[in-house]
């Protein structure tokens, strides 16, 4: 006897998993296929980071294609990172082909320490690859009481310019992270386009239609299939607004480092091969550069309380802070451990077989 | 006989004006309510340029409603602005409640500075004003070989928290602007509402409506009456993006500075005579900072050819790129000045005569 999805919706039958097992395991299966030690370390960490964020779609779930990458050859495992250019509160990092997130944490920590001398750093990268969800490393600065900015280059092309169809852009993300005191920090993680690609995939699995307004077709009509989204393309949020954002995160953070923008972006879902050539760029801004810390976080949490204390509109239950739902998710899977679809159970056993690594149950 | 506005849409009949007469006629009557001639010649430059460039509701077309604060007290004309504090790559300016186009110019020109040694320079603001079109003020690092970008709290608020009904957020816009070898500069300037305030108001004195997703009254339901304005709100492009972008860029240019957010925002259009402590930043990154000036203006004119070059939606005759339209209306406005309504005209030439000066035309 099966229990409908409908009646459960919380998923009570979801085998939770400890985020330090998480780790452990991303860290093992990387290991096995060749990564030195200390960076399937950082990487697993970072991932699993992502699980316990809520950012399902960028964590543990990616590590299949990951490894089928680093298998292909697609991924550099002895990485010689290297400075191109450097300033007082800027630098573009060549990331070698490295795995995306072992690129970000280290231009996130050359920006924290950029921004603590000179107020801000700005620090680009080129030849880094997917790194998981954008609000991880805009959320690098806060511990050190700074404000994080993350925008990148999306690793597929989904979207056209406004009114044509070629698919030149792609979801172009940016992340803007603010602590707070005794609040949650406000953390806005968003794809440029109305629904991000993962969810679209999300409902083709699910079989279920996409609402209008998120793809549209060839021929400018709307898509409701999820299934036949290869057909057409990602909407843009507020039309040509959305498309502007797009290219000029995607020229802040590709074409300023010299890294893939427009043509030339391999879309890794497809080509596990080539060198894709990724850009990123993360800010810190230090905070007491501008107000003492306990002000500026003291006026976030007033930010918070005037947010949330707004009359609401009918059929509304609250005001949500972005970040907040994240935040919530935090604190549940640091208590309870991260609840795992038992298809993505069944495939990460199937690859911890295949590589040769204990399971993750 | 009238000529009914559909049948002549591109408005021979408006007188135009040469974008020097223009400049002079500001600022003489500037002068004329106290404002030091430097000053005035400053902020004429500014206003004209913002006419020059297309930006009709942020020239002078506000020129009627600066002299009203002036008058009332509402803005220092003996300003003593201060860096508050100051780093490397950062400072806060207080613009001692000077007018907002003095502030930011000033503002710009300190972070193109910080931007040519440490990378990046960025500066914000607080007891500022408006300061008319975002862009602008991204624009001034263009022809130093950088990158602007600009974030403001909008002068009135107009739109609530994601949900709310309480208007406790403005437009808050962003600019960015990007310089190109042979095609013009790429210049992103977009309220993170779906239509700016000044629209609605536009459309109210034409007696037309409002398209669905402009506005939503306090029942959530849409308002397409402009001249209903004032029962309803703005709405965010992308609903909870947009949403969240106003918030981070208020935060980023306001917040961040000390300057007015949330509930201590004053409506311009209603108060004319309390200290608005507006806030904005503004940030330069030199383009050498990271790869050679030509390598990076060829990269984004191939950037444009690549736009320009996708396929097109049927029924779409070009794709745009942000910045293009501003760049045909400034050549045309260069060569043949500024056409301006004869309703401004007389707004225009009562001012004239109210503060004793020689009328524009």
């Amino acid at each position: 006897m099966t229990t409908p999805n409908t009646a459960r919706p919380h998923a009570d039958s979801k085998p939770s998993v400890p985020i330090a097992d998480l780790q452990r395991f991303i860290s093992r299966v990387l290991t096995a296929v060749g990564m030195p030690g200390e960076d399937a370390a950082t990487v697993g960490g970072i991932m699993a980071q992502a699980d316990a964020r809520g950012a399902d779609a960028h964590g543990v779930f990616r590590l299949p294609a990951y490894v089928k990458r680093i298998r292909a050859g697609g991924i550099n495992l002895h990485p010689d990172m290297r400075l191109v250019e450097e300033r007082a509160a800027t630098a573009l990092l060549d990331g070698d082909n490295a795995m995306g997130h072992l690129v970000m944490k280290r231009a996130a920590d050359l920006a924290i320490g950029k921004a603590r001398r000179a107020g801000i750093g700005w620090v680009g990268t080129r030849h880094s690859n997917h790194a998981g969800p954008a609000g991880l490393y805009a959320r690098m600065p806060l511990e050190h009481g700074m404000i994080g900015i993350y925008m990148a280059v999306g690793s597929a092309n989904h979207m056209p310019p406004w009114g044509g169809i070629d698919m030149l852009l792609s979801t172009n993300p940016i992340a803007i992270a603010v602590p707070a005191a005794n609040r949650p920090p406000i953390v806005l993680d968003m794809a440029t386009t109305t629904a991000a690609y993962g969810k679209v995939k999300a409902l083709a699995q699910r079989g279920q239609a996409m609402p209008e307004g998120w793809m549209v077709g060839r021929d400018g009509k709307p898509l409701l299939d999820p299934k036949r989204s290869d057909e057409g393309f990602l909407l843009p949020i507020g039309g040509p607004k959305g498309y502007g954002l797009a290219l000029m995160f995607g020229i802040l953070a590709g074409a300023l480092n010299g890294a893939a923008f427009g043509r030339d972006v391999v879309d890794f879902n497809k080509d596990y091969k080539s060198v894709t050539n990724t850009g990123q760029a993360v800010a810190a801004i230090d905070v007491t550069a501008f107000m003492p810390m306990a002000q500026f976080e003291a006026c976030i949490d007033d930010i918070w309380t005037q947010m949330k204390s707004s009359e609401l509109l009918p059929g509304v239950e609250e005001i949500r802070l972005p970040g907040e739902q994240s935040a919530i998710t935090y604190e549940d899977r640091v208590a309870n451990g991260v609840p795992l679809h038992p298809e993505l159970i069944a495939a990460l056993d199937a690859l911890a077989l295949d590589v040769g690594v204990h399971a993750l149950l």
